[in-house]
């Protein structure tokens, strides 16, 4: 690959769904950026994500102050705007990477930082194609970020231990609360939480048991079919036995054939279902076979926005391979994503490394089976040594009259270099 | 009133759905009583409310520790157990309060503490008329506690401010995450919240904008007669405004006639009737109506469970009405509420007064309309006014492992002293 020697540029953006935590990358990207001033022009921030690049609407970070930078470490949400776009296959269509390339150019930019999941981790393996394909040297590393922790190569992906930390925290404390009304009133609680396919989230509910037996005492996992015998059944003996049930249900919680259990038909831009419903799905086959009152709730974007109650080792994690995005393109390096790895000792410890996008993209990390107890309801110590150390810690935002205080960013956009605007 | 000289017992009980800090409350109370011993005896406490007083199933709160006593304090649901259960009326049918004298009379019981809502407040007052009707002695003391904040002649119900910073919080989360998405996804978020007859809850979401225009954009009260255009008017105006809209709604919202309007009776791609919800339904409208992508969480259970982000202000003053309770009944009060008077100063301050029970039990208090803006889907400056100081300041749990830490109790069961059980 060949680099310029003369100072570039560099882009910056956020894509598909948001964390509590994919600021904290931003925050790392842009201060490892203005520390390395002398090696880095200015960096532009996508508005809402690729589409910024494609259509020249950059936000010149260089415009914001410290302290609003600093603040991005406990912001949830995308403060520079993210979006569900997926780029068009080069061989396919070359129109969106010249587009790409002409505003690279026009800007000077050399360095493409993409914070994302598997399907951004494509977008950022096409961009970094660029330079082989069409003769323009970009250097393109991906910053891992989705609550799902499906990205394969890393221990974790930054995101995920914060919506842990949501979901075990929220699944105790709903837990005591039906605990003390089951004798004369509800005796179910089923808590809907996200994951397509990957059954991380639901299985870090699981942590709030402290005890064997303590809720949640049913977990739905994506990864096991769902057969509703074994599970009313199970539901009944947890009933019987301890006078409630807690279940935590994935969203993606299907049958053996892969029909989804919620029964959703609507799909996102990217093709994937748009799924929720299967709290109340569960809750119906409760009700039709066992007659028991029950509660459900749905935590949908509550879960990966509750920066309140972060985990720290998230936070650490999500600032840390924002920052160290910039320092291996600083390095030379490109077509690779950040990962975390998780050191050998006894005691939890993380360093980061680095994967070959090529091998990274669309690549779904799965539960392994040794995650999940042998009746597929539950998780096992191994499980709970792996996700306990990425819950660990709190990192409270600042708070004002009672609520987080988030100062705004000023987002001043590039003057634009083209002629020409893009149509997506 | 006649009180016997003699040192009494103490009987005290959690009643109707829990929230993040009955315990408080429960913790205020046992503290009181333990600084008291030379005047009160042995304080028990009602194995799932009313329920373990009519079958003797009595708690020692002697056997617990001052640690897991004080514990309280931080911990959510109800520790000794709630129930929702109504006792009849005395002039319909005596057996139960006849039980209870029979359980009081055996444990030497003279003062009743009774921690719940309206429901309950009727069931404090009928107890006290025990010492009219039947000859027996007791001293019944209510102690505000409510999410739905609709007790009356009380500045507020404890366990509502921190519901009301669990959802002024998650709503401003919530509302950064989608503002992130909306440019190429999501344009809709709805957070239904708890609140039957009364939109406090809901209006607290109102205080996650901190400026004119920012998100919650719409709020839909119990209070005022939904109307579906003027909802969907409202939703598409937003959009062409700010490119998103938020929607914080109650769980009673209703049409000008009475109906729920989660009493739809929509049907499912699969033509299975769907369950009742108000998110689905207003998502529904809008996907409907403008075709917009949404997302909707319920809260439900979460809501009222969340110690981890409970207001201090509301821990403050649910362990207060606690320790209230005991001092009035020393002062030989009875048949009353221990009530929360807001200071007329600037500064918000507040002291503790009471209420006669005749006059609180079964009296709903409903959102005042000068606390509703015009249109009926916003809060005013006067709403504002009197909700900021309630989810002001925080109050976290200690953590252990990443989960907040909450010692087991105990709850040592009284011998029993009666000779017949009791059917409910």
């Amino acid at each position: 690959m060949a680099i310029s020697s003369a100072k570039k540029n560099a882009f910056y953006a956020q894509s598909g769904g948001v964390t509590a935590v994919i600021n904290a990358s931003a925050c790392g990207v842009i201060e490892a950026c203005r520390q390395h001033k002398d090696k880095i022009g200015t960096l532009y921030a996508g508005q809402n994500g690729i589409i910024g690049a494609l259509q020249e609407n950059l936000i010149d970070t260089s415009k914001e102050l410290n302290s609003a930078v600093a603040a991005l470490k406990h912001t949830p949400g995308g403060a520079f705007g993210s979006c569900r776009y997926k780029m068009k296959d080069i061989k396919d269509s070359s129109a969106e990477y010249e587009r790409l390339v002409d505003v690279f150019k026009a800007h000077n930019i050399g360095y493409f930082f993409y914070n994302g999941g598997g399907d951004s981790a494509d977008t950022c393996l096409k961009v970094s194609q660029i330079s082989a394909k069409m003769g323009y040297p970009i250097q393109a590393i991906h910053i891992p970020k989705t609550i799902d922790n499906d990205l394969p190569f890393t221990d974790c992906s930054p995101g995920f231990g914060s919506v842990a930390k949501y979901v075990a925290v929220s699944t105790k404390e709903a837990s005591l609360d039906i605990a003390s009304m089951a004798a004369s009133s509800t005796k179910i609680f089923i808590l809907e939480v996200m994951g397509r396919h990957a059954g991380w989230i639901a299985a870090s509910g699981g942590l709030a048991a402290q005890e064997a037996g303590d809720a949640p005492h049913i977990i739905i996992f994506p990864e096991i079919p769902f057969n509703r015998e074994q599970f009313v059944a199970k539901v009944e003996q947890t009933i019987n036995e301890k006078g409630f049930c807690v279940v935590v249900a994935s969203e993606g919680a299907s049958y053996a054939d892969g029909a989804l259990i919620s029964g959703s038909l609507n799909k996102d831009a990217f093709g994937h279902q748009q799924l929720g419903g299967v709290a109340p799905t569960l809750a119906s086959m409760i009700k039709h076979s066992l007659g028991y009152k029950y509660h459900y709730a749905l935590a949908d974007y509550l879960q990966r926005a509750a920066r309140h109650i972060a985990s720290k080792t998230d936070v650490d994690q999500a600032y840390a391979v924002g920052r160290a995005a910039v320092e291996k393109a600083l390095e030379g390096k490109g077509s690779i994503m950040v990962t975390i790895e998780r050191g050998t000792g006894k005691k939890f410890s993380w360093s980061l490394g680095e994967a070959s996008l090529a091998k990274v993209a669309n690549v779904e990390k799965k539960m392994p089976r040794s995650f999940i107890t042998k009746d597929g309801f539950g998780i096992t110590q191994k499980a709970r040594d792996y996700l306990q150390p990425l819950i660990a810690g709190e990192d409270y935002p600042p708070f004002k009259n009672g609520l987080p205080y988030y100062p705004k960013l000023k987002k001043v956009l590039a003057a634009k270099k083209l002629k020409t605007d893009f149509e997506l």
